[in-house]
């Protein structure tokens, strides 16, 4: 299943989009339509909160609603305002840091290659929706850059999660670009100023359910701006795996449902060409990642 | 005034505290009792978030609350459980790493002084309240170390805030205690995963409203650890000041009410002392600021 959250009638509200079709179910409306009640919480990322079951229950529904064969809450994907899948997390976005060999050997040679996990976050205020506008800041930066990354949301609390259990706490996968202000980011050392400028966040454009994606870690991806590719990958190439960022983030830290982590991107950043080319005003990035989708954006 | 939170009947809510009187007035109560409405939100930091007649409200109905000379919704502090002012906050707590100049040498010599702000996060999962114990983590960390710094509380929104309007965007000021595992801290590189273990950051006991503050850059801070003074120094050796904080966090990001800053500590980390001398369990660590009060608590 696709998750989007999204805005209609200038309410956030969340469904599961059928992308053959182009149409949405609104999941509290079809709650409502087949079951005659509404105990769902009012956006997606409380659902993932709301426990396990979640997903079971939402899948239960779109089946019982095909079977009446009503279309009742089932509205055009083009009638709405589409937001991130998460578009307010409930806390700091945690990010990766040269966790593909070749982008750590990029941005500072193979001294750079890290031998344990480097995580910084970005501010809950950076995320935007696919298709939203990436503000330039210019008065602030020239260097502004993207870094395509797999993003995985957690779906139950846990601690010390063990890695052979760690896949079992993922709600699903979604996009990120880690859009960054590379002169900032390097004047402030800490990476947080420099990689939380409002909209420097874009997400999405929805949440694949983790039983739909067969292996997280065989999944090409893909970065293109104005169409030429600039970095192409495979989430095999990760210097720390998915299972093994999750055990290592919830040492002795909680993790909780609706928890973002941004995995890391690969080489082809624009900091690590010759010469290094940075984000213009009106440069579209796409990110496309296997079984999982395309996020685009345009720079403003 | 002296915000806090609080749980009763398992409830959490929030109040005044007066601690002359060493009791409370519950602030919901209390526009219940003088207003006969209940229209305030029903955490602190949401009534934060409700705007900046927030605090004038409350004043006003403290000051009805006396004249009409009844305690109805005035509770002993000790009948309750003290939380963090904040005990969940909206995304990661923002902290200024080296912002003292003794301690930037402590932890690294002259060249370690930082000439622009450095600024790492917290989780909101590492928030505890004071005299809540700290976890030992002994399985993680041989390490934990404590900072004590004055605490911000962001008052309302604002992005590119010109430095001479940022003490306006400050809604009180409060103590929260860095506790930093080192060897995490540097073993990751960013400091994220050594500041962000579960309840390694004690915060409180309460929020002081700014207008009790006259100076917030001429307040004396001081730790001791188990009764030995660690740490003593003056708001006034920042060397990146409240106001170029605010100013500079706000530079492209969007700061929201409820928002909290860690200023940076002064000299006299466990880290810094010769040899090292890190937390133990049993240990008791009070921090003191002045015109603020004092955060205690022990290591578990």
């Amino acid at each position: 299943m696709k998750w989007i959250s999204y805005r209609v009638n200038g309410q956030e509200t969340y469904g599961v989009y059928m992308e053959e079709e182009k149409v949405i179910w609104n999941v509290p409306a079809l709650e409502e339509s087949v079951s005659g009640k509404r105990t769902l919480p009012n956006t997606l990322v409380e659902g993932i909160a709301s426990g396990e079951e979640f997903t079971q229950q939402v899948k239960q529904w779109l089946k019982a609603a095909g079977e009446k064969e009503t279309k009742a809450t089932a509205i055009s994907a083009e009638e709405v305002e589409w937001l991130a899948p998460i578009p307010r997390p409930l806390k700091n976005i945690m990010c990766i840091g040269k966790n593909y060999r070749d982008h750590a050997i990029e941005m500072g040679g193979v001294e750079s290659i890290p031998t344990d996990l480097m995580v910084f976050t970005k501010a809950p205020t950076s995320v935007i929706a696919s298709n939203e506008p990436i503000p330039a800041h210019a008065h602030l930066t020239e260097t502004l850059d993207y870094e395509g990354e797999l993003g995985v949301i957690i779906g139950k609390k846990g601690k010390d999660i063990p890695r052979e259990e760690a896949l079992d706490y993922i709600f699903g996968y979604t996009i990120i670009n880690d859009v960054t202000a590379r002169d900032i980011q390097k004047r402030h050392k800490q990476f947080f100023l420099g990689k939380s400028l409002d909209g420097t966040c874009p997400m999405g454009p929805w949440i694949v359910s983790k039983d739909e994606v067969q292996d997280p870690h065989r999944l090409n991806i893909e970065t293109k701006v104005n169409g030429e590719v600039r970095q192409q990958s495979n989430t095999e190439y990760l210097i720390f795996p998915i299972d093994e960022i999750i055990s290592t983030l919830s040492e002795g830290m909680t993790l909780e449902p609706g928890d973002i982590i941004a995995t890391g991107t690969p080489a082809g950043v624009g900091q690590g060409m010759n010469p290094p080319n940075f984000l213009k005003s009106e440069d579209t990035i796409e990110i496309n990642i296997e079984q999982i989708g395309t996020l685009s954006n345009k720079v403003q």
